[in-house]
């Protein structure tokens, strides 16, 4: 053997033993910790995988916030599995067992659209699936009261989840709506009382020790009792800058969400099985990082006069004891190893001081921003609020520990104002965050600062790109109406976007015609013409829905010739409910028709079902005020006639669809082009 | 002499004695108070008449709150001087000199009109009229920016006022505005966070006692301090019934102010004059109330423990001394020789138990509820939320005392609910008064109570009349237009109401036409038709405004004969602000345009000044349904065409007027009939 090779041989020998050595003092360490380690990670994944299970395998429209799909149904996209009672059951359930499981979510995502699907279950009477119907609920079959019921409900989750009955009506006005009318002002609000009053009543009657366990909390949250009463330039400065940073980092969490969900997206296609998968990988991550972390902590004297609240051993709660002697706390702890909600607690905790480091504040923020990130987008539901809420306040503390030689302002004040920024840079909200956070707090005082924190995130991230919720909504595809009209459409007119060949029918139609038009084709609304026999020239007479037309099928009153049947004839063989507005995915099929060949050769009369004042435009309209009509009005489908006379009555039919970006600017991708050039100039 | 004269004479002479003894007793009773008492009427007196001077002189729309006219103006309701300079002039000074006055009002309303009145200044870019105009002010130029610009103004009034910036946020949604856009909130919220961090700076500096008596006020106006942390069923049905009591007391005031109103306006009609003797004379009436009432009452020893507050004399606070001996109070003078804000803030003081004897309360009660319908209506700016809270507190703090030994919530409490409830049932709003109690008193703990009683009085109040601002705009006669469509309108058919003849133009018109439609009629939009060398068969090209023509009639851009000029030529002689819409009031006057006979005789081509997709609908359109396309879109002109061709393209034009109950019920009498049948049965 050559000497390098003997060299070789002694240092692999020394460096295997010193290894072994390693890793056996490093396994003989975490052994002694093991027991308790396993037991958090195994706990937190068996939650984590029994709310993936439910989510992926009964109810996939249950995963994640919920408040996308609640904002597109209100916009008037009829989802069928948004509001299912499925869906409400497991957005219960998996909601409980993810939070459980030590995620970082929130609840009050999916407690919105709990309170969605509520309200759409008591709108339609009940589950017909499920054979639980209640005949006296059936009254409201129409699509405005569903949705003004089902704003209410939303509303409704916000209230409870933060127990803010204000925010929650202004949640619902500010974010989920697109209609908006004074009496649905003041029905949100009667639901915000009963939900303020029913919450208090029972916090009440718990705070009696009658629940045991249950029912801890007080109204207010999250009690800062701070007194801030006067702050100064400098304050006002700091608080501008953490507004500004808050901005950016808001803008940027929505990038990388987005660019996350894309990623996810491909996972969730494989199966129900990588989905379940997917969650545990996430659970086991956040369970390490949660138990592991606190170890870089060093251990902190517990602060004088504080004798009784610290150490916390063994319960949640401040200044946690973790693996320090008594007498001592690991700040990091405090933050990691507690609920979500204790973590924000201590984060607002006013008049303790330095009681985290800034290293600790550092991690933890770190930490949280990032899980956040991973953890939406699993098959299981969660909200948005909690992590943006929790990253916002550690940041918000950070910044005010670093600033504490300029500013005078607590730590814990410094903290609700990063959470305020954070939540105006992520979801762009205004007024509701901000009296959600003061409902949380209590904390009147704070008011101009926490407006000023808003305004400042919201205007910065407005530069980067949308808020969380409507990019979510874009990502997933759905048709949602925005309030403004594209600049673009200002240069197109209304017969510009329509497309597709018309199918019309005629005031009395063929039965098979009809049959074979309906097969054919997927459309919701057909115009009705009468001609020369019914009318002095062909002229248009209304609009005629799918789902009318199927119930008027099966009704069977046709007649061997062209004539009209008269309405009161026609009623009679239905029932007052029978045209109204089944649930979503409740009505009747087509292919349920039994109709028999000579049942096709005969005429149906359409005037009874014809809707006789349909909104239209001139195809000479411009787009965007065609657009305005639509939205504003709530439509669904609107009539472009002919400006000239001597064409035929009807030029198309503009749907949701057709207002659609991505529609338009592939008829005319010029635009796009343009539109381009003009961003790059502004 | 008879039996019977002598005892007459002789009771004659012993009651004129016992006259004479009792008259000079009080002449010299009231000469020791005679000095304070002339001194206060007078001062009052002189100050009432200065603001209705101003009033009746030079402004007389500043008169009242001015709340419905900002509301019907939001709505459409162009009226000249309801926000011209001056009115907003003579609305401060005219408020401030009533409030010095002593009335019973306050100075929301006005600071709502104020908000609005400098919006409208700003938005046009100053006032011509005084020569103060700013050029790079003037992009504004459109209704909609202008009216949006103005809701900011209205809610930053009410956050200046009660110090409220969320409140007057959800005050400018739930009562001033018609239509709300997200970007809309996003943008009062602004304007209120500018607010609220101006009066907190300026209250901080003022705190240093740089301003003298300036700014001596808090941002939480009546800081309650009562810790309410638990409450019983009996304090429930206590609140309920105070619900429901002021729901009633809220309906008979809006009904009392109508018909007193009704009063006013035959002694407003008599001239400038008259208001001033009127005012004179409420103001002689409030003088001797609060000057007179509280020898009422008598004097209480002060509560043990209060020796530094208890009595005040010589200043504004609690506990007054007045004619009492040392270490007595006057509770009523407690109330009645304050400022009204001094007044509710005693009633909300909590802790001090029965401060307020039930006989005070009542007396109070009574006389501030009557000198504040008796007030409302003069020719003063005069808020109607002071009075009601005023009114409300003590009629809350009355039943909170006579309810005493079965609730055990503190009289204070009672005071904020009775004015909630009382204010529930004048003003019928919810949210915005929840909040702003809320953020007056900073007591998040009372949302539930106060959210209940707030639905509770407003359900009740709703059950008899409208709110009092709707109230006051349908007795101003202001066109406005509801949101809901009436119910007979479902009824009729856009034709059915289209009122008068026709006037149309060409394309191409005949100046002397277009000049003689103009004198002739005083309508503000035409239909323009283009016929036959123009186009192949007579079709409706769109809508040409009033004001629009006649700036393009000064440009005299005519032609000799019939031909299109196309708009690039056009616009050659046009600066681009010419076709803005100038400010109410200071359009170009018909009167100022000089034709010559032979210009009269010529032609100009009206294409580049038509607005060419205008929104229409078809004759036999539901009337219903047209009234919502009206309102929500905000339209001022709605062309109905016809159904069959053949017939002229433009049937006639809907305005605000054509949609007006009365204009309606004035064409169709029947429907009134059926309306009473229904109201009957119902």
């Amino acid at each position: 053997k050559t000497r390098v090779q003997i060299f070789k041989y002694v240092c692999m020998k020394w460096s295997l033993a010193l290894l072994v050595g390693l890793i056996t003092g490093l396994v003989g360490f975490f052994f002694n910790n093991f027991c308790t380690f396993v037991a958090y990670v195994g706990c937190n994944l068996l939650l984590a995988t029994v709310a993936a299970a439910l989510c992926a395998y009964i109810a996939p429209a249950a995963a994640g916030s919920g408040i996308p799909e609640v904002k597109a149904y209100l916009n008037g996209v009829d989802s069928h599995s948004i509001l299912a009672p499925s869906t409400l059951l497991v957005k219960i359930f998996g909601s409980i067992f993810g939070v459980s499981a030590g995620f970082v979510l929130g609840k009050e995502g999916p407690m919105v659209h709990t309170g969605a699907c509520v309200a759409s279950l008591l709108s339609q009477g009940g589950s017909r699936k499920y054979h639980l119907t209640w005949r006296s609920l059936q009254y409201i079959k129409n699509d405005r009261d569903r949705r003004d019921l089902i704003t209410c409900g939303a509303a409704a989750g916000v209230a409870a989840a933060f127990r803010a009955p204000v925010g929650g009506v202004l949640f619902a006005l500010e974010e989920a709506t697109t209609w908006w009318r004074n009496a649905l002002l003041w029905r949100t609000f009667f639901t915000n009382a009963v939900v303020a009053v029913v919450l208090r009543s029972l916090i009440v009657y718990c705070r009696g020790g009658k629940c045991g366990l249950f029912g801890k909390g007080g109204l207010i949250m999250f009690d800062m009792s701070s007194t801030v009463s006067t702050y100064s330039t400098a304050d006002l400065l700091a608080v501008m800058i953490l507004g500004v940073i808050g901005g950016f980092l808001g803008a940027f969490y929505n990038y990388l969400v987005s660019k996350i969900l894309c990623q996810y997206s491909k996972i969730n296609e494989k199966g129900a099985a990588f989905k379940i998968i997917h969650t545990m990988s996430i659970s086991l991550l956040t369970s390490c990082c949660s138990y592991g972390i606190p170890w870089l902590a060093r251990c902190t004297p517990c602060p004088p006069g504080l004798a009784d609240r610290c150490p916390t051993i063994g319960r949640s709660g401040n200044f946690k004891n973790f693996q320090c002697p008594p007498g001592h706390y690991n700040d990091l702890a405090s933050l990691f190893l507690n609920t979500n909600e204790d973590a924000i607690r201590n984060l607002f905790s006013g008049n303790t001081g330095n009681e985290f480091d800034i290293s600790t504040l550092i991690l933890f923020f770190i930490a949280v921003y990032c899980l956040g990130l991973v953890t939406y987008g699993i098959a299981v539901p969660s909200g948005l609020f909690i992590p943006v809420i929790l990253a916002g306040a550690s940041f918000g503390r950070l910044v005010g520990t670093i600033l504490g030689p300029i500013s005078d302002l607590d730590p814990a004040i410094f903290a609700l104002l990063g959470a305020a920024s954070l939540l105006g840079g992520t979801m762009r909200m205004t007024v509701s965050v901000c009296v959600i956070l003061l409902e949380l707090t209590d904390d009147l005082l704070m008011l101009p600062l926490v407006m000023l924190v808003l305004l400042i995130s919201k205007s910065v991230a407005d530069n980067f790109n949308i808020g969380v919720y409507d990019l979510m909504i874009q990502m997933k595809g759905l048709p949602y109406l925005e309030a403004h009209a594209e600049p673009y459409m200002r240069h197109l007119v209304a017969r510009d976007v329509v497309s597709g060949p018309l199918l019309t029918f005629f005031g009395v139609e063929k039965v098979g015609n009809i049959m074979q038009i309906l097969k054919t084709t997927g459309h919701h609304g057909f115009p009705v013409i009468n001609e020369p026999p019914f009318s002095e020239a062909p002229e248009l007479c209304g609009l005629v829905l799918r789902s009318h037309l199927i119930v008027l099928l099966k009704g069977k009153r046709f007649t061997k010739d062209k004539v009209l049947t008269g309405s009161t004839e026609v009623f009679k063989s239905f029932g007052s409910f029978d045209f109204a507005k089944a649930g979503p995915g409740k009505g009747m099929k087509l292919e349920e028709l039994e109709i028999s060949a000579d049942e096709m050769e005969m005429y149906v009369d359409l005037h009874p079902i014809t809707n006789k004042s349909p909104y239209t435009v001139v195809e000479t309209m411009s787009l965007a005020k065609a657009a305005l009509l639509f939205r504003e009005l709530g439509l669904r489908h609107l009539f472009v006639v002919p400006k000239t006379p001597g064409k035929p009555p009807v030029v198309g039919i503009l749907t949701r669809h057709d207002f659609m970006r991505e529609h338009i600017l592939g008829l005319f991708p010029h635009f796009n082009q343009r539109k381009k050039t003009n961003e790059e100039q502004t």
